[in-house]
This record gives structure tokens, C-alpha cells and sequence, in this order.
């Protein structure tokens, strides 16, 4: 605490994909249904093209389902000379369907840790993807009550926070940000003033990798999402 | 004016595909490559069954181009029993694209009727479409100083209209919503109880058509968006 004693913390961000519910699995077994396709093809050699066309398109495409879709199709056509498997386009529209309507399932300790937060603080979700996607999930979840906002936004970056916790909140020197991402939850939102907990899912999506802050004293890491409430109450005072 | 005199405007809404910039003539441009690629099919045949398909997308696509590119491909797959010629899949993909990455071009008469309608009202962007491509779009325009807030939303309906102008301005009562769509921009913001201006575009999608509201005395009809000012100007005592 120390400096931040007399702080008040008024909002509580948090990330959605693999913060509140299960995400990167669902793309890791889309991804393992991709490979078994294009059998012709070493595994490790179609993850790291199908990886590279993603980074490539993420310019134009951003985050979510769709592009994701649209990219392992592209992987699928650069691999195989513009003529793959005959049922693999088929496929691969399927796989992606399927994951835009795959059920949500909330992590364990959520739903508890958010009514707990939402009787003391303003709760924003805060997340990239698709617009409707995430707001399908949102709703699948059950947890949209608890939520005083939504912020469905295309890249989390210290602008990104600053604006949310401005628009949503009393700034984000009074904000916690909590999620999964070192690189998209906890350091832009470390830059821009904000108290952030890194809270890890069981995988990472290599995008989103990146080197916990050091010695910063408004940065926390959890094993999960439960010990956040307490975490919060010993910083506020509010 | 009658009832309504003694209302005031405090807030504009605008559309943005068709009402600030062309957009449905480049999803037409590349709808006609597209059918030039299914060169065995009847145009009208494969028009429809692309329609068809968007329609059924729809719910989990929602709009915008990344879905728009999935249907092309799921068209040809149907149309070409799961085998379309070798180049065709590559060709959807790269128009998809490149309607990301098009320049932007404002339509006449936006520039100065937004930097009017500044000065005397809050503007809101409210729009649906991909996150990303919508805000590349807006940034492309040089319009984006001049909107207190952008909305881009997964559908627009009477509660959007609600929610936005509540939450960005005094309210549907006190707001203005104009676009191309009667569908999403006029009948929802009827609705909410705001005034609703329709600009029509020189092609309007299918999906956005519907019959104009009858004998309404919030709703305008307008040939250009270069009239907007003054058709506010004459409802506004603010």
C-alpha cells in the first residue's frame, strides 16, 4: 500500500475472454481440428503458418472468430497450392460457425468474485474480438447485470484505458484492471495510472505474451480470480 | 414544428456507411467480381444464393465485411458442390481485403454540413460493422474531431437509440438521428422518440429496405445531407 494509502479505487476493469470464461481452449481445439485437415502437412509446420498469416492480417482483421476464420482458410489455401482437400474450406466454415456459437462456460470462482466486486465498486467489461460475439457471450454468461458498463474495443492499449476509466469511472488512478494479458490487460493499464492484476488462464495466446512488470507497486498477480475482491479491499480505502 | 416547438436539440446522430462515405457501392463492386468468378452460374442465381446465405450468417456474423467475405465463401462452396475453381477461394479472399483497406471517400456536401452541425450540437457516430474497419474508416474521413462520441453497435434498434443518445447526450427526445437506412436509422429512432431524417444512397442492401413512416411529425425526408442544418435549425429552439 505506502503511497497509495490514502488512493480510493472506484472502478473495477476486467478483461472477458479467459478472465471470466473459457476462450483460447475453444481456439486451441479449433486449431486441432484445422491441422487433422491437411494431413499432407507436418503439424508444427501448419501452426506456424497459420500463426504467421494471423499476425499478417491482424491489421485488417483485428481480433475475433471471423478473422480467425478467414485466416486458417487463407493457411489452408497457401499450403496446399490454392487446392486443398475438397472438404476442407467446408470445414473450416463449419469449425468457425461452431465456435461463434459454442456455449459459454464461466471459470471457476466467477461469478462469486464479480457479485462480490459489483456491491462496492463499478464494474467495466473491457475486452477485444467481435462486437457481437463478445456481446453474445456477455449474455450467455449471465454476468451482464453485474456489469455498469460494456467496452468493446479493437486494441487495449494506455489510450484504451485512460478513455474507459475516464468515461466509466473516476479515471484510472482510482481503477483496478484485472485479465489474463500481461500484454493487453496489465501494462497498458499500468502505464496509464491504473492498479492492474495479472490473473493467469491455462494458456496463453502467443500474441498476448509478453514480461510481468518489475518492482511496481500497483501491479499484483493471482493464481485466480477469487483472491481479487481481497486484493482490491487492501489497496482501497474508498 | 407545432408540438414540438418548444422542444430542444441538443444531439445529432449520423450513420456512417452510405450517410458520410460510400460503402454499399463497393460491397456491389465486389459482389459483380465475385459473380465473374463463378463464371458456370447464372448471375442471378448466384446473387440470391448470396443473399440467402448473409441472411442465414446474419445472427453470427453480424454486419460488416469480414462476414460478408465468409459468405462469399461459403456461397461458392454450395454453388460449386464443395469444388470451385482453383482460384476463386484466393480471389474472395483478396477482394475481402482489399475492402478493408479501400480509401475512403466522403460523400458531397458531409464535410461542411458536419463542421456546421458541430457548432451548435453534440454529434454521435452511431454505426454497425467490424470494430476496426469502422474506425479505420472514421480516422480515414479526417471526421473523427468532429463526433463527441462513436457508438459502433451490433444492431440498431429502438433500445440503441435509447441507450446512446442517454448516454451521450439529453436523450432521444432532444436528438437527431439521420442516415441512409429507413430500417436501422429512421423507424428505431421514431421509436425511441427522437426526430429521424432519412438521406437516401444511391443503392440501398437489401436487408436495410423498408417502407417510409406515414404522417409522422419527427420524421424528414431529405434529398442530401446538406439540408440537415437547416432542417434542424427549423425544429431546434435550443
Amino acid at each position: 500500500m505506502g503511497q497509495d494509502a490514502e488512493m480510493s479505487i472506484t472502478t473495477v476493469g476486467l478483461d472477458a475472454d479467459d478472465t471470466l470464461w473459457h476462450n483460447e481452449t475453444i481456439f486451441r481445439l479449433t486449431q486441432a481440428r484445422f491441422l487433422d485437415l491437411l494431413t499432407d502437412h507436418d503439424n508444427d509446420a501448419i501452426a506456424s503458418r497459420l500463426a504467421e498469416v494471423e499476425r499478417r492480417n491482424l491489421r485488417l482483421y483485428g481480433y475475433g472468430v471471423k478473422g480467425f476464420t478467414l485466416s486458417m482458410i487463407e493457411t489452408a489455401m497457401e499450403l496446399c497450392d490454392g487446392d486443398p482437400p475438397p472438404r476442407a474450406i467446408r470445414e473450416i466454415l463449419a469449425a468457425g460457425r461452431e465456435m461463434l456459437a459454442h456455449p459459454v462456460e464461466t471459470l471457476p470462482g466467477v461469478d462469486e468474485a464479480l457479485a462480490a466486486l459489483s456491491e462496492r465498486y463499478r464494474l467495466v467489461l473491457i475486452t477485444k474480438g467481435d462486437l457481437l460475439d463478445q456481446e453474445r457471450k456477455l449474455a450467455a454468461s449471465g454476468l451482464g447485470d453485474l456489469f455498469a458498463a460494456v467496452e468493446i474495443v479493437s486494441e487495449k492499449d494506455r489510450g484504451t484505458y485512460d478513455r474507459v476509466f475516464a468515461r466509466h469511472g473516476t479515471g484510472a488512478e482510482e481503477a483496478v484492471m484485472a485479465g489474463n494479458s500481461m500484454k493487453s490487460d496489465v501494462l497498458p493499464a499500468l502505464a496509464a495510472g491504473a492498479f492492474a492484476v495479472h490473473i493467469p488462464y491455462v494458456v496463453t495466446w502467443a500474441h498476448e505474451l509478453a514480461d510481468a512488470p518489475e518492482g511496481h507497486d500497483r501491479y499484483g498477480a493471482l493464481e485466480r480470480i477469487a483472491e481479487l475482491p481481497a486484493w482490491i479491499e487492501a489497496r482501497a480505502d474508498g
